[in-house]
This record gives structure tokens, sequence and C-alpha cells, in this order.
């Protein structure tokens, strides 16, 4: 996993590319303008793990709104602007960290200019974001009528040109889809031909059910490419679960330390105890530790052990007793009524330790 | 997406590698002797679309079972065998589709040459998998102390070998662990390795909270670099849902059709009416439509039929009244509480077409 080289860009106090680590985004679904409910969804976001937030900016007092969601928060926020350059210039003005908006649609070449001498004073870099489902007519009918992933580099490429004229650098670029083979080939293409750090998201990918299969695929995929650089997952439901599920691939790939892990066997025929219910029952327990250990709940004795050896304490079952296991190594037998207590003793030992 | 060149071989009726499609399989979790249990899970696996179903043979009952499960139900199975040669013979004898087997356990060369000669007569493949938990003490000893990628690698080597030395290539290797990143390395390697088919798997991976994420992320990012001709997703949970998740990945990827796709924003400060809500009531509504539609749940007119033009049909929010739109032409306008049921009639009406 050789992560591809970019350049690197800040986001207020966040590194982003080169060899930064790969940040987590999301985006509020308040309304902007209502600072409480706002401010009171960032905070539960920054809590999941959100490094960066970006909020809606569809009029001009959700761009003012941004003084105030800055009082508040510390985190890096993007403003999110459409067409309206002065929803950008009020957006900076009011101290927000990033922009993510496409020149190409701003129109106005003056307008553009503004914007960008605005964002380079103040080093506010900008992300233009392609959608597959926002190209122009003209770009689609240039690729056969439907948008393909050369469309969308294309299209992106057209929006960077726009910003290297004013001699501005500080950009980032993401290139979604809700198809997730024509993200991975816009991304794959993009990364080729540019150096620019890469935001990495399936759009549209559906509510949590089938959203987080899709999402992990997509993002998954391209980071086991070392393709990204930041990644956002889109859910039709909470942004908190948005921001679990980015964490969770992440750490599912090594990029990350996010709270413990549970390594749990599917059960079979070999199993002697609910083994499923232990699971959950451990899962929720471990919901109130942050050390990244790993817990091991395995069904039998036979795999217990030695399939879970770099677990940091775990249990296998076996008949009318377990085994209670910490490295590949047996602790003691434990009657089967007893194995989750001395679990969690072994649990609450390490949480204590890491403190 | 350039698929990886393998050999084809045929799990009773159903092909795996070479051009055939990708195959889902799961591991039922009842006591294989309990017939009743055993045939009802994997009835229900079957309508979940599981194509190859897995038993638990640990003793002899459970491999005389074969015989009943086979006469109930059609779909092929396999026996998952550990050390036992017998137990090998009587699921071949009861009519077993393949066999999960690593022949360096086995011991007695002619013990292992029985069950080959066997298994040669009835056309039936041996799967040879290699978990990173249980490898030998001496293949970790040789990989520096922890279990590689490249120790997964000779150890599934070393089993292959036994079997060709019996001209027997009726073969398929999976090489899993609960780390995703050495799962990926360890496919990699076999891939170039070997033409074997490959069966894709993220070992112990966990509840369905966090097991799907890794999943996901570690059998996408391996099929999506072209590897895999058969993937089991394991989870701690009823396997109905380790068959929806395999399901759903491989439909991400576009190697499967697999009932209807829902495309729904995340919502953003531009929307206007409760679209989380309303892509809920969406989403239950397509459990009872088969016919692979594409339905679209948007917030905002702003993004709606654009971001969302190959969707069969959809809707996008406005205020007071949103847009129902079908392949990126709008139909009508319709007021904001007749929404749902307008999109209702649209789904029932491209469901019946399909009948």
């Amino acid at each position: 996993m050789q992560r591809k080289k970019t350049r690197l860009i800040r986001i207020g106090k966040i590194p982003i590319g080169g060899t930064a680590p790969i940040v987590v985004q999301s985006m509020t679904n308040t309304r902007t303008e209502n600072v409480a409910d706002t401010v009171a969804q960032i905070k539960r976001l920054i809590d999941a793990g959100c490094e960066i937030i970006r909020v809606a900016v569809p009029n001009m007092p959700a761009a003012l709104a941004i003084e105030q969601i800055k009082m508040a928060v510390d985190t890096p926020l993007v403003a999110d602007i459409h067409f309206d350059y002065r929803l950008a210039i009020a957006a900076i003005e009011r101290g927000v960290d990033a922009l993510r908006l496409n020149p190409g649609n701003i129109g106005n070449p003056d307008h553009v200019a503004l914007v960008v001498k605005e964002a380079k004073k103040r080093h506010i870099p900008i992300r233009i974001g392609v959608n597959a489902g926002s190209l122009s007519k003209e770009m689609i009918a240039k690729y056969g009528g439907r948008p393909t992933a050369q469309a969308m580099v294309e299209s992106a490429l057209s929006h960077i040109h726009i910003l290297e004229k004013h001699n501005f650098s500080d950009i980032k670029i993401s290139l979604k889809a809700h198809d997730v083979p024509l993200t991975l080939s816009a991304y794959q293409l993009m990364s080729e031909a540019t150096e620019y750090p890469l935001h990495l998201g399936i759009t549209e990918a559906g509510t949590v059910r089938s959203g987080v299969i899709k999402s992990a695929v997509g993002i998954g995929a391209l980071l086991a490419q070392g393709i990204g650089d930041t990644i956002r997952v889109s859910l039709t439901g909470d942004p908190v679960e948005e921001v679990r599920v980015a964490n969770e691939i992440l750490k599912s790939l090594g990029l990350k330390q996010y709270g413990p892990t549970l390594v749990s066997c599917p059960t079979c025929g070999r199993c002697q105890l609910d083994l499923v219910n232990i699971a959950e029952i451990v899962e929720d327990k471990l919901k109130l530790v942050t050390k990244p250990i790993t817990v091991a709940v395995m069904g039998c004795i036979v795999n217990g052990p030695g399939e879970a050896r770099d677990a940091d304490v775990g249990i296998a079952g076996g008949k009318g007793e377990g085994l209670l296991f910490s490295k590949g190594e047996i602790i003691r037998k434990v009657p089967e009524d007893e194995l989750v207590s001395a679990l969690f003793a072994e649990i609450d030992k390490l949480d204590k330790e890491a403190n």
C-alpha cells in the first residue's frame, strides 16, 4: 500500500496530502444560519472523530453565521458554495478555513479573480468538487451522452486551470459519483494527472444500510491503491454515523487508530455457547473504552488463542468452561458463566493502564 | 477493472473462476447433524442470494447428515473438515459437492491419497484455506515471529503441492486474516503465484456493526483489483446478513444485479423536507421490489434530477412541492405531501413492467 505522492495543503491547523495522516470530514445537515443547532451538531461530529466540518452556504445568513460558529468551535470549517461569489467573499470575511467552489460555475471572471485574491490573502484552500451528476451538458455530449471518468477529470482540470491562471495552487479535488466503478476510474485517472491532494467520497450512497457498504468498497478500494488524502462518507442519516464509518474504514486499513477492535469469529457447528450474544455484550462494553486494544471473542478452543494471537485479551468458548488468553497465551481456564466477567476484568485492567 | 485470469472449476452446478460470475457463499452456524435446523437456515440463506453453502463437519454425525441435507436442498454444499480424513471420506460418500481441507493437516500420506482419490472420482474440488492465525509455529518462526503474507502464501503452496503430487488440480484457495492489509497482501501475492481460483474473505471480522466495514473494504479492494472468484463475508451474527452484505459488495462494483438501488443524498442546509425519514420509508418499500431498478430520493431541486439522471424514477424536494422525475427528465411537479405516494405509484408501475 504505497501512497501516491500529493502536494501538502493545510485547512486551518489540519495538514492534508503529502505524508499527513488521512483526514476525516463530514458535513452538517442543519440550517447553517441556525447557529445553535449547527454548533451542537458540529460538537457531536467532533466527538465522533471528525477533523474538518463542511457547512452548506446557500444564502447570505448562512455565510454570516460562520463568524459565530467559528467562535464556538475550534475545528476547521469549509463553506460549500455553488454559484454566488458574494457568498464566498462573505464566508472568507467571516473566518472560514476553506471553500468548496467550482470557479467555472461563478461566471464573471472578475468575480472569480476577487474570490481567488481573498482566498490567497488568507491561505484558504479551495476544493474543486466535480460530481458525475452535475457535469455540463456539453461535457456529457462530448463523452457519448453519459458521465464518464474522462469527462469528470476534464471538467475538474478546467476548473483547476482557472485557479492556476490566477497563480493559485492551494487546491484539493473531489470527483464523486454514486456509481462506485465510475468513481474509482475517475480518481485513478486524476491521481495520474495531478499532484493536488484528493478528497474521496461516494456521493448519494443511500441510507446507512446500503450506503455504508458502497462507501467502504469505494473509498477502501482507492485507499488500498494509495489514492486519497481526506475522506467523507455520505449517508442519508445522522452525519455522526458518517464519521464513525469513515474512521472504521481508515482503521480497517491500518491508517488510523480509532478505539478498540473486537475480533470475533462467525461461529459454526463447532461452537458450544451463545457467541453472537456474548460478542454483542462485549461490543457494548467496548464503547466505553478509548484505548486501541484488541479483544477477541472466539467460539472454540481449537481456533481460539491461535487465530487471535494478536489480541491483547480474549476468550475462547468450550463446553462448560472456556479459556481466557492474552497475546496467544492462555491465562487460565474459566467456568462458562464467569467467562464474560473475567474478560471484562482484563479489559478494565488494560484500559486503566492506558490512562 | 480487469479481472485476473484464473482456472475454471465447478462446485456442483456452479462454475467458479475463469469468466464465471463471482459467487456468493456463506456458512451455517447450526449444528450440522441437526438436519431440520440446518436445512431451515440453508433455505433462508438461499432466499437471501447465497449460491454455495458450507457446513462444519467436526464429527461423524455431521458428516452423515450431509445425505439428508442434500435431499432437502439443491444448492451445492461444502464440508468444512479440519484434521480427520475419515470425515472427508464420509462427507464425499454422502454426496457433498466440495471440501474445505488442508491436506498438510491430515498427516498420514496414505490417508491424503485416499481422500484425493475419492474426490477426483466424483469431481469434488478442494479448497485450501490458510488462516493467518492457524499458521504452523515453524512457518511463523521462519517469517520473523508473526504471520506475514509470504508465510500464508508459502503455507498454501505447500498444501497445493501435496494435491498436485497426486495429479489433483480441482483446487481453490483462501488466505484469510482479520487484518485487512495482511489479507490484501496475501491475496495479491497469491494471485501472482497461481492461476487457481481465489475465495475471498476477512475472517473474524467482528459483529455486524464493524465487520461489515472491514469486509467491504477488504473484499471490495481486492475485487476492484480484479482479484477474487468467490466471496464469503464472515460476521458474528445471522449468516443471512453475511449474504446480504456479500451481494451488496458485488452490486456496488457492478459485478451482480441484486434488487433495486436507492440513491439518496446526505441532505444539507439546502434541504427543506424530512429526507432521512422519506428515504427510510422508500427503502422499506423497495424491500418488496425484486427488479434491479434505481430510485432516487434527493433533497433539493438544484441537485435533484441532474445528480440522479440514471435513476429510473426519483423525487427531489422543494418548499411545499417537489419534482417527480425519470431518467433525468421531470415528469411533473407534485405537492410535498403527495410526493412519496406519487413515487410509490411509479415504482409499482416499473415493478409490474418487469413481471
